[in-house]
């Protein structure tokens, strides 16, 4: 492949997740549509370390730098946070620059606005890695609405509230536990979006979305966090053959109502719910004719997170090459 | 819409899963790309009570008529068996007809040569439906398979032996267990398809062909049934912590070599592979950079197979949607 064919990402941050990309794009990926490349990478600090330390060429703490690149063809966006986050992504939806993100925040907060512009300007905005890290839990719920009705949806989705619930279970008291998931890298040092239900509220408004057709506002999910859970409530929760998880879950009631909550859930231990442990998550969609639909696995840190934008990645370029086929080949002469 | 845009579904079977398919196809299903409409169907007996009833005016005892109609754009076989199915889906791919099939055996025996011929013909064949029921198994495997590399594959695939391991581990023994799965539906009148592992065999080797890009034969994985399993071994499983499966996997040893195995396995009760009953199924990926991916669900019955079906045809309809559209659309304006 000459250099002409390959595909340029631009990225917006560079910390756990994004270093996951970089390190990836730059150790070499080809799809059939071309070779992905690596453009600017915008930072706020230059002279931290980087993982890989060869994207340390790509840095830049100028956002026009990335996104007025004229080679760029696909944004990654992995800063975190609703702003200055939603400023960048809009600004590259509007110069036609599609978009990849990990942002659960702003796609919770900002989800409609964004996906009205990308769909104004005909580019994508995809955001599997927004939830459930590695599970295609997305593409899985964007395909079962299409052809399907969705009528439930939810999961355990937050890993931090998993291994303190864990770690509780092995006696570890709340604020201990903490402690060790800070300390493992499972929470912040700030815990509070994750032990309060706002990261899983995010995610839920985002699964909801998917699945309903509606974006809801996630500040009016009813939620509750886990930091009332004592020893005394996990033992009750065994004793009558349960776990407490965080639970996020929502339920189209008709046509236009939904329910939805998240909080700590007594769950029976045989049931889907009870068996993720620490970044494991599951998802659970109910649809009127496929029936229960259950996806596990990696739902964070820094491999699984990567896999699922590389994923996204993947989709738009296969769209690409669709369009940049420039005769038409067999499969469009055969079907007319 | 008008006529003209719908899209003429030819049918080949209707028993269980094909009158699912056609109960949802009359009850009227429009995509973007336009209304499912249906065609000739392909029976042997015409006289044979159907469901839906109002399937009895497409019926007809002649594979040309379904397959000679110039209005057909894709057929969904769902007669079972490898011929004649195998024949006619052939003769559909060489006529430019795009095919859903459901048929396991058909696609383990012949996948490699109808995807060729698919291939060569530029039309699409799908068959979702062969594993898993209404999980996205397929889809979700060749996905994985493009953007990372999976290194193992495998599940608990297959409904009847599941049924006959939980009635067993209700204390009914083998032979009774078989006979209730009959009554329920689960199990043919000649069982040795399920219980031999061949139906998972089968289930195992498209697995393996998507996971892993080649086509092993089928009946060069190892193979034992449940036949042999009695309730002493029910028990010495449960005084272990695990429940007896019938499980399959297959593994890349290196780029070359596949092992694949299918057999009655002990599985820890917090195993995935340990929760599925009945009609449940729960296959298993696990991928380089991904890590585990895990889908679960109804992989068996009619409403849950037709689901499948309905979501290739979605598939394929997005597909004839995209090169349908004439004049270029804002997508196609913004990306050049």
């Amino acid at each position: 492949l000459d250099t002409d064919e390959s595909i340029v990402i631009g990225m917006l941050g560079c910390g756990v997740v994004g270093g996951g990309v970089a390190d990836r794009v730059l150790s070499g990926i080809t799809f059939r549509a071309g070779r992905l490349r690596l453009g600017g990478v915008l930072v706020r600090d230059l002279s931290k370390p980087r993982e890989p330390s060869r994207v340390r060429q790509h840095l830049t703490t100028d956002a026009e730098r990335v996104l007025n690149d004229a080679n760029i063809d696909i944004l990654v966006e992995c800063m975190g946070g609703v702003e200055p986050a939603a400023k960048h992504v809009e600004s590259a939806l509007r110069r036609g620059i599609h978009v990849v993100t990990a942002n659960k925040a702003l796609i919770a907060d900002r989800g409609a606005r964004l996906t009205a512009i990308a769909g104004e300007y005909g580019v994508a905005l995809r955001y599997e890695a927004a939830v459930g890290g590695a599970i295609p839990v997305i593409r899985t719920l964007e395909h079962l609405a299409e052809c399907d009705e969705i009528l439930e949806v939810g999961g355990v989705i937050n890993g931090t509230t998993n291994f303190v619930l864990s770690a509780m279970e092995g006696g570890r008291p709340l604020e201990q536990a903490v402690r060790d998931a800070q300390r493992a890298g499972f929470a912040e040092s700030d815990p509070s979006t994750d032990l309060e239900g706002i990261d899983a509220a995010h995610k839920l408004a985002i699964l909801s979305a998917t699945a309903f057709g509606a974006w809801p506002r996630w500040e009016s999910i009813a939620r509750r966090g886990i930091r009332e859970i004592t020893l005394d409530d996990v033992e009750y929760a065994r004793s009558r053959g349960c776990r407490i998880k965080s639970a996020a879950w929502a339920r189209r009631i008709d046509r236009i109502a939904i329910v939805a909550s998240v909080g700590p859930t007594l769950i029976p231990i045989d049931h889907p719910f009870a068996a993720p442990r620490d970044a494991e998550n599951v998802v659970l969609a109910i649809a009127r004719h496929a029936g229960p639909i259950i996806l596990g696995g990696v739902g964070a840190g820094r491999e699984a997170t990567a896999s699922a934008i590389i994923g996204d990645l993947a989709d738009i370029l296969r769209e690409l090459g669709r369009k940049n086929s420039g005769a038409p080949d067999n499969e469009e002469t055969r079907y007319a």
